[in-house]
């Protein structure tokens, strides 16, 4: 199968993301493409020091890119408008397909733009322009397809998330905060696009237009920023039962479509308004499905990656025989992983032991812990109940091999002062 | 273009969604699918009252549709093992895709099935086996393809995660509350699959093998189900900062991949701790991307058929030019929908006033209010801080449109005891 031929252009933050992800999962990619997937050019105005441009030709001028006869695929990452679009036109007359995650772009220019690659047979993919890494384009265009989509709403500027969730934890002002951002990197020099709720208004056009099948409209969409909210209304809400979210929120009404981006007061206990930090998060409500959320990291240099790096993936699979996807993903009958043993699983514990109530239970069972190396993270031993003779111990250990924990628990129930069966819950930090 | 034929079989919760949703959204199907998408023929034991099979085939014995040269797609919905396999085979041979929404059926049979599918050169789609409504599979196998999955966990038993969130939001045992799923319909008169884990295993079978390319291996899966759970055990793990879930759980480790089903501590601030009642989520660790998650409804009627037409539109999608998938998602040009002026738009709204501290100031604005037929929900009023001489109301308003809001508002500030300006914040509920 021959290999498709990628160009990148722009080695900013996300394009060294794209090109290292395309290196360092290479094999696997080519696995669940069908075929190779090789950059074969990248445009950049300047060398990048952290990239790996070995065997790959680099041109000064982007638009030696769009023209390369041999690249199949333009990646365009360059960010902005006219140079992008200009970009984009050359490449898509060229006869290539791109791949974007410029969502002033698409959501300025995009109708445009669509035509010129229908007109041509080509395709432009926009996974990573709308809440970075998370597949949202794909889920509203094909996952929820069934759907008449009622409404969504999503925390798609993961800067504006960040603000208000460091507001409402600690306590602290806008101005500080923000400060704070531009420091960490997640705030441009100059805020606006961030705080005055452009940037999720261009990703907000760009969701309801899939959602609702119409064009975009960007110029329609009411924009409200975050930079009136004082640390007294974060209060205020939070005492009314709610919390204060930056939202993109697109509902189909009878006379229109709502297109509006600005701080919202969102019940608490909804799962959207625990969505904190940078991380994005959209909540779709379609008329058969229901109520369905996508959840993760919204930008960064290698989740945005990811989402580029699945586009190329699904153009490069497409028109191969049986639609491309392969049944299980993978092309080539897979990694060859084999299932680990359950024996062999390590994972902390909790466990539940009944006693009887007597001196000296607890050290037994802390002595038959340490034979079989198992350290102990935590212990709650309480007084009994009125008129019982045993009380629980509830101890949660380090991580341990499985079979070692069964075997404590089976000596452990073997002891005449432990009554019955121990209760043992695996626990996992589910944090990377 | 020619119409996608579709034949049915099965006529239960599923298989009556199914042709139910195909039925009320067959106009905008179509205009995601660029073809008419047309059920020519049902298979079903007996008739169903609910079901309107006007103008379709309907046959006794399902083997007739897969058979039938004039279905382009079978849909199996019957369940179970023998039966179910011996139709898709009947079909594949025929040369028909299958969609179906059996998860045993895959990942017991998933590989042999899939190979007689190739050789057939058509497909067997099957989104709708794991976690309902919810696009995991898709998610999975295209959104993330980009990713060296290191670990998934999900919810991905609606029975089981309500039990537990019952156990642990009710104080209720844990038989008591399997005897009020059983009543609502969600536990089947034999819970075995669901609270033993069965049904959780046969899901996280097929995630697995997708997320880390592997051949489907439900005979290696560790399952453990929920009934040792106590209500002591629920009390513990909160005090500990722990819930308990029901998980589905895959890793990648350098011996082997984990493949294990089984009650497990999740810490409170998670958010798939947060996921309750029958609802699932799955959250997936990638490398590039690192953690997303995504959060619906797992079973039901409409929201397993929303999975199942997702993945008929993918099947009359596939092989058109273009790659199938239109660029905003519909083939026609769009639904005509207009957007929606943000004068027109209705909301709830949170208010801060900063009013003098004197005597009536609460009355003139409720005064205000009423003359704009604004509703108030909530009014918080406190005394003015040590050596403060304003106060801040704060008004929760019932929905009203943006224009009269807007018009109170410019009144409100024009009175001589409010000062400077109110901060006005808009409220969604986000419940459906």
């Amino acid at each position: 199968m021959k290999p498709v031929r990628i160009g990148i252009c722009g080695l900013g933050t996300v394009g060294a993301g794209t090109l290292k992800l395309l290196q360092m999962n290479a094999k696997m990619i080519g696995a669940r493409s069908g075929k190779a997937v090789e950059v074969v050019h990248v445009g950049a105005r300047r060398d990048m020091p952290d990239c790996n441009t070995q065997g790959i030709k680099v041109s000064r001028d982007i638009f030696d890119v769009a023209r390369d006869p041999d690249v199949d695929i333009l990646v365009e990452l360059i960010g902005g408008y006219d140079t992008a679009k200009e970009l984009l036109i050359t490449a898509l007359n060229n006869g290539k397909h791109v791949v974007t995650a410029n969502k002033a772009l698409i959501a300025v220019h995009g109708n445009e733009l669509f035509e010129i690659a229908e007109n041509n047979g080509v395709r432009i993919a926009y996974e990573a322009s709308v809440a970075g890494g998370i597949p949202i384009i794909k889920a509203l265009r094909e996952g929820l397809a069934a759907n008449r989509i009622q409404w969504l709403a999503g925390i798609i500027n993961g800067t504006g998330n960040f603000i208000l969730s460091e507001m409402k934890d600690k306590n602290r002002a806008f101005a500080d905060v923000l400060q704070e951002a531009q420091d960490l990197g997640y705030a441009e020099a100059d805020p606006t696009f961030d705080v005055e709720g452009i940037d999720a208004a261009h990703k907000l056009t760009i969701l309801a237009s899939i959602a609702f099948g119409m064009p975009l409209q960007f110029e329609k969409t009411y924009t409200e920023g975050i930079s009136h909210i004082t640390q007294e209304d974060v209060q205020f809400a939070e005492e009314l039962g709610y919390c204060i979210k930056h939202l993109g929120i697109s509902r189909n009404t009878e006379k229109g479509v709502e297109l509006r981006v600005h701080p919202t007061l969102v019940p608490k206990k909804r799962l959207l308004a625990n969505v904190n930090g940078v991380l994005n998060a959209v909540l779709v409500e379609g008329d058969a499905v229901g109520p369905t959320m996508y959840y993760g990291p919204g930008a960064g240099s290698m989740a945005t990656a990811s989402a580029v790096v699945a586009d190329i993936i699904d153009l490069a699979r497409a028109n191969d025989g049986m639609n491309g996807v392969p049944h299980l993903g993978f092309s080539d009958g897979g990694s060859g992983k084999i299932v680990l043993p359950i024996d062999d699983v390590m994972s902390c514990n909790y466990l539940r032991i009944t006693a009887e109530d007597k001196v000296g239970v607890m050290a037994k069972v802390a002595q038959v812990m340490s034979q079989h190396s198992i350290n102990i993270e935590a212990i709650i031993q309480k007084e009994p109940a009125e008129g019982e003779e045993t009380v629980p111990l509830i101890l949660l250990t380090h991580i341990i091999r499985e079979a070692e924990i069964n075997n404590a628990i089976t000596v452990l129930e073997a002891m005449p002062e432990i009554v019955g069966k121990i209760t043992r819950i695996r626990m996992e930090q589910l944090d990377g």
